[in-house]
């Protein structure tokens, strides 16, 4: 059942390598899960891998025997190699011993259902993917129904971001769109857009937050777009004690989504 | 005044890069600052780098001008060099074109002033230098007094770390400790510790917090060891509602001082 593969030029050592660059994703439509845990999370989601490649010699361990039956079972293939092999596909040199080849999710709006979660998340132009990963798991945590990612974000699908994220890419709804999309999505059904500003903002504490609630963060550098936070139903301000004027983005999401939660609860 | 550098080989160079390794910066005490928002930063809060490093050929600018001048006054030196040596020293393509090498701070526990402020942060084993810039960038916000850093935790001065602070490296107390320097310390004072947990914890949103409050945030992997839990004043919980049954470290103690923040106002 098991394929084995021992040379470094063999061309599927070729393809899976060029799944760590996003041009050749986006084309290839597919991405790498490195480790174990993340493989058993996306298991747990029902997300089978196409490929599993795993380090010869690796010792027994039942996930994973259930993962190689469950990848056979689905018609994928499962690799084994040699642990350089593994490290050359991975770019990390103590690489983990074992990766999954999923395809890229369909990540159109039209597949959210808006009423299914009283909040959803909404990142524009957030280019860190270590962000990204943390406010997928910052979902997964409120509850929220998703992410939506607004014009030109970090690829949700890097290793940085579904690591990050902790398993919650492949259980939190995602969405990538363009903000002249986005923005009549929106207003075709309920849901109130949220930001955190420093203008003609209410306390964050004191907000009126009404399900289902899009909460709105920025670019690390520059924030929202004056014109995106006019479109918000609601902007709200966060305490700044010191030298500063904002938060980390992962972070400011994370203390408002907090505080909807709660409102919403 | 101005000293120019022009071969890759000069001691100089050799010196300044090699502070971009943690085992050189600890041995020089020393630390490099990439860039004029960062440097203009320090300067406001009264640190003037030992050196300042800048490309040749570029523009002039007002707080360019006032940092060299201010330099020059403190006894400290003004180097001119290439585009390339600049990014042979901070190990960037696309460098920022001036960078200044600061003295480290002093960070014993006895530095600090448990009672100028009402929330204190404290990590341990926090190894992402990003996570602890957040964290330093997080205790500006809010009004911490400081960070403490217990056990083997990134180091502060990484460049990554002073970066992702946003400057609140050089307006935060720090401090770095083992666990068991700082319990002593902590327990000759008034001081509450608080943590996130899943054990015996009350909801974090009805905890009866006081100040001074220091919020503990454990390794990113591991969370705390269940000793230093049970040394804790407050144990508090965070809603969970989904897959997982935690938070990304930075993100976990921002929520947590936000909510204690409000408690305290």
């Amino acid at each position: 059942m098991r394929k084995h593969i021992s040379g470094f030029s063999n061309p599927t050592v070729k393809y899976l390598r060029s799944l760590r660059d996003k041009k050749h994703r986006k084309r290839a439509g597919q991405f790498l899960v490195e480790g174990l845990r993340l493989l058993e999370d996306a298991r747990a989601s029902g997300r089978v891998p196409r490929q599993v490649v795993m380090a010869e010699g690796r010792e027994e361990h039942e996930l994973l025997s259930r993962l190689e039956g469950e990848v056979a079972a689905a018609g994928g293939e499962v690799i084994t190699t040699t642990p350089d092999i593994l490290s050359k596909i991975t770019g990390k040199s103590n690489s983990q011993s074992v990766v999954g080849v999923f395809d890229e999710f369909d990540t159109a709006l039209s597949a959210l259902e808006r009423d299914a979660a009283a909040i959803w998340l909404v990142a524009q132009d957030l280019r860190d993917p270590g962000n990204l990963g943390t406010m997928l798991r910052t979902g997964d945590a409120v509850g929220a129904g998703g992410l939506i990612l607004i014009d030109d974000c970090a690829d949700p699908f890097s290793a940085e971001a579904v690591r990050a994220s902790m398993g919650a890419v492949f259980t939190l709804g995602l969405a990538q769109a363009r903000w002249e999309e986005f923005l009549p999505w929106l207003r075709s059904g309920s849901g109130q857009l949220v930001a955190a500003s420093l203008r003609d903002a209410v306390p964050y504490r004191e907000a009126p937050y009404a399900a289902p609630c899009f909460i709105l963060v920025g670019n690390e550098s520059q924030g929202l777009p004056e014109a995106y936070e006019a479109e918000c139903d609601l902007r709200v301000t966060m305490p700044m004690r010191g030298r500063a004027d904002s938060l980390n983005a992962a972070v400011a999401g994370a203390v408002l989504a907090y505080e909807v939660f709660d409102a919403l609860d």
